[in-house]
């Protein structure tokens, strides 16, 4: 009985296969990054050798990462932030001057529609918390001030939960506002301490993440967004430097130029938040 | 104003912190995988830099993928199976020496309760089709036969479509059958020669693929499942030389050993298909 036949197809492992098949197909930008995700793809196989069942699990848990994700929640963002994936995206695209303001991931819970607000306003509308006042100055990497600079900044209350995640027990729009820079390249409110908090952790992204012993909390912080023309767009946070999550937020947006001291204020029965913002000129010179 | 304070975090990448942080978790097969894992998609965006839109519209492509899985179809096998990851798990799993018959991906159309059939037995159950007469004998690395192996069958029909994909169309366990090896290690069987056809494509894989270029059709081929007592049970396909896709096939399956000429039979209206299985003691000495 004949064995089986002489054939032009050579001997390829399926990576060898795939790579000369993409390279066949021709050039862009999406065969250029699925070449590059199936290389990784393969030589993660590679060097695991998963076994069919471990195989099946992942496949299953891809399955349940995707039935988990819905209108209300974005399990496959919460998957790529905690893997610290959604960091990574944000630091490979903005890479700036030591001494600039770092980007760090801008989360969830932002609104674009925050009312603006006088300079000096309690963005606090219910009053529940310790208070907080904060004062900032905008400027360029030389020192020099940045007027009329569009400031955005949202927060979580004491307990830890932002107003759209609580839509009935928070008045709309608390701890949110929009401010902007005075001539002196300054600004300021009054608001209340935040407190950290754990990400949506009962789907099976916190599940696996539980079960590998990585942390689910995020360190207390704000949120700035500051956008002025001619130069990169700032997408922060500021932490506070006494929360003992420091070293372990999730999202790994955690830096050390973002570490602040919330002070005691002497004259006041609040603390104090003093900050300097830098921002880097848009490398188009147009507002980003 | 002052600036930021000074920090007991060192300054990190997203991509260190993870590391650090995985390691300081503990060992386990889980955390060992997870750290593989996260090595290379950290890479993945070193190297390809992906922009923001460019990262959500890869998550928009998890959601999608997501929201097409379901009990009916596994969009995440697909994805697996085109990318090559299934063939590639296949062959990290089942490195055999090389006379052996090598493993390729099992597919979406097995069923484990195929009705034991005598030896010459016809699994058209509806006759549509060229006549093909498979005749094949089940060996040792040595030659020596090896009788009593289990051998299921399984193949599309000439429209290149499994009975379990038309159950109103085609008789139950059509083209489907278990024989067993007489005392020389023979079995033989009558069926038609099945056609190639294209994988599910009208999902958000199909449609990505399409995009990139790639094939997304499997040549001609028989299936088999081969398992006898003390030897590593082969799960392969038979490929026919004569279809023009035998380069392209889109589960990267084809290896040159499978590939076979379907001759016409000079006696009968009909093809036939003369193949060797050999079989590679299992490493425990048990039945895989």
């Amino acid at each position: 009985m004949p064995g089986p036949m002489v054939s032009p197809v050579d001997t390829l492992t399926a990576s060898d296969a795939f790579a000369r098949r993409i390279a066949a197909a021709g050039d862009g930008r999406l065969r250029q990054a699925l070449s590059a995700t199936v290389t990784h793809l393969h030589a993660l196989i590679a060097e695991l050798k998963p076994t069919p069942a471990e195989w099946r699990s992942l496949i299953a848990f891809l399955t349940e990462v995707g039935h988990a994700a819905d209108d209300r929640r974005q399990e496959w963002v919460l998957l790529s932030d905690l893997l610290g994936a959604s960091a990574l995206v944000e630091e490979v695209n903005t890479r700036r001057p030591k001494l600039a303001t770092p980007n760090t991931v801008r989360g969830p819970f932002f609104r674009a529609d925050a009312p603006e607000r006088p300079l000096g306003s309690d963005i606090s509308l219910d009053g529940i918390g310790e208070g907080l006042a904060v004062s900032a100055r905008v400027q360029d990497l030389d020192g020099a001030p940045i007027s009329g600079a569009e400031v955005i900044t949202w927060q979580a209350n004491a307990a830890g939960l932002y107003e759209n995640q609580q839509p009935d027990l928070q008045p709309e729009f608390n701890l949110r506002g929009l401010f902007r820079s005075d001539a002196e390249g300054r600004f300021h409110y009054r608001t209340i301490r935040p407190a950290g908090y754990g990400v949506p952790d009962d789907g099976p992204v916190g599940t696996l993440l539980r079960k590998a012993g990585l942390p689910l909390r995020r360190p207390a912080h704000l949120h700035f967004m500051i956008k002025a023309a001619g130069f990169e767009t700032i997408v922060t946070h500021l932490y506070d430097a006494s929360d003992p999550q420091l070293d372990a937020d999730a999202l790994f947006g955690v830096k050390p130029e973002l570490i602040c001291r919330f002070e005691r204020a002497a004259d006041k029965p609040c603390f104090r938040l003093d900050y300097t913002f830098v921002m880097a000129r848009s490398k188009q010179g147009a507002s980003a």
